[in-house]
């Protein structure tokens, strides 16, 4: 039997925490077969209880108990002086200790990557991680980069992008070869800010082995035009946000649909008997909850601060794939050409 | 009676003109109250038996014979060199010549923008024009700009979006006072590129007669949560392009949910009977088919390229309410307290 992947948990993060994160936990050992082991961080007295509430739960977790947490509104800067001993803190230390492989939490994503930047640091090669995010497309995903973490950027920054996540796409979505592309307003090269212009020159200069397409614009994301889709974070997020609402309310034409009229509502019901269901679960925003944090020495995923416990499983099965996966070593790989490249091109220059 | 509304058409603009846009004129005129005449500027050859084919169509519309027409893929500047009497150039100058009360064209955008910007020219006090987009939302629209005419803006020009942005959802959309908001990453003010933290303090500054309301988010343009967004036209388009993507994905779920076993095809057939035809207008990306230009002294609007004839036909009624409404006016006293806010701050400056 192979050794049980260890989840290390921000237990007190979240809107609804800790309950809707060892509810949450305790969702996602269902049926699981691959071992797992939960190391929670949080407050003892408020856990155990919790954690007790589930059968079979306290065979594979352990508390670490702590007395503070970092609030939701906290300021990035602030968190990092502040939150040392927190419980957000602890969580992600547990990785960079060797104990867990992965960490886990559903706190204030800008002090979560204040504290993953400062005691995980980022991978050589890396000048700023990336939130990266699973998007549902027609035959499975489109990997998106960054939704959050920079609301600017340079070209070489992009850059690095793609590199993190084409190997996450490989190593997450098991494509061999994924494609990408750069996100803008139009396919003509002449479109687009500067920025993006440079990086779509710095690309196709680059001779990274990368399959790499151009630019893409926003409807080619949930098309899955190209596997990989870069941008900056203030753009990525925007992005993601504005398809998380617009699935909302196609969502709610639909079942307003199925309760107008007599013949809505009977078709509605025939549908709950199967198929609706199918579409329910691929609708469900929570289905791809968990924004991971790309360009560190190791691995934290960020859930939804307003996650519940389905949402926060998914969380988790998130970072279990990517536990489980050839991703830490398709990063480092890549990030090498990277930086011979990078190398080569300060050579030339000097 | 009153005088008919006159919309002066490129005929030659759109990858399936001008079939698309005669089908789609002569389909605008079935069972329409107000009067209305058409300039079709186009080849007269081409144009003659297409017209001939709807009855009734002949007897509205005007042919404006022109040689020439604008290449869907020229470059802005090299379009306005060039394509003096082209059906597009022609289109919009009937607009400055008091001949038609707005111009309509399915043609290269940025080819329309900057000819329309040589012919009719900025209105005082606007630096540079917007496309607005009229956005689906669970109680009719959200108006949302810029969404592709201005990759970069500084903070001026997004106080110039919003109060062109707020007159165009008064006038088109008839709410008195409608709320606004800056598209931006998060709620709090600390979030965002400076550009967009700048424009918010302007905005607060300003002491326009208008209810802004702070940040708004990508999920929030969908859900109507401030009636008018203003964002860059990078921005904007990644989002409409976005939500339209999604929207296409959903709507593939639902047909699928539908046709995937014979308990969801029994309920699409009664759907079919009735609420999914409400369902398919609602998710048809045609029924929002145009974007106006804001900021020039005269009404354009822009039919997606690739328009079929429905969807050059909603183009058609946008442009007519534009036309029919006080959307100018508005726009005038919207102006004019802005440049009375510009003064005031020159002064205070001096």
């Amino acid at each position: 039997m192979t050794a049980p992947l260890v989840l290390s948990i921000d237990a007190m993060g979240g809107d609804d925490a800790p309950r809707a994160v060892i509810d949450g936990a305790a969702h996602f050992l269902k049926g699981r077969k691959r071992a797992v082991k939960y190391l929670f961080h949080g407050d003892e007295a408020q856990l155990k209880p919790l954690i007790a509430n589930h059968a079979g739960l306290s065979d594979v977790s352990e508390i670490r108990h702590t007395e503070s947490e970092v609030d939701m509104s906290a300021k990035p800067s602030e968190a990092v002086r502040r939150s040392r001993g927190s419980s957000m803190w602890n969580a992600v230390h547990a990785v960079k200790d060797g104990e867990a492989h992965v960490a886990v939490s559903a706190g204030n994503t800008g002090a979560l990557m204040a504290i993953s930047k400062v005691i995980l640091r980022m991978k050589k090669g890396v000048h700023r991680p990336a939130i990266v995010a699973s998007w549902p497309a027609p035959n499975g995903y489109s990997t998106v980069l960054d939704v959050g973490a920079n609301v600017e950027v340079t070209p070489s920054q992009l850059v690095e992008f793609a590199v993190l996540g084409e190997a996450f796409h490989r190593a997450v979505h098991g494509e061999a070869k994924p494609t990408v592309g750069i996100l803008n307003v139009g396919q003509e090269e002449l479109k687009g800010s500067q920025t993006i212009r440079d990086a779509d020159a710095l690309m196709r200069e680059a001779g990274l082995d990368m399959d790499y397409r151009g630019f893409v614009e926003g409807n080619d994301i949930s098309m899955a035009t190209t596997h990989v889709v870069v941008t900056d974070g203030f753009t990525g997020n925007v992005a993601l946000k504005t398809a998380e609402g617009t699935a909302r309310l196609v969502g709610g034409w639909v079942k307003e649909a199925m309760t107008s009229s007599i013949l809505g509502k009977l078709a509605g019901a025939l549908l709950t008997l199967g198929p609706l269901n199918t579409l329910k679960d691929k609708m469900d925003p929570r289905s791809v909850n968990g924004g991971v944090f790309l360009g560190l020495n190791g691995v934290v995923v960020k859930s939804h601060g307003g996650t519940d416990a389905v949402g926060f499983a998914t969380s988790l099965r998130i970072a279990l794939e990517l536990a489980d996966s050839r991703f830490l070593s398709e990063i480092e790989s890549n990030l090498e050409r990277l930086s011979e490249l990078n190398a080569k091109t300060e050579d030339a220059a000097s």
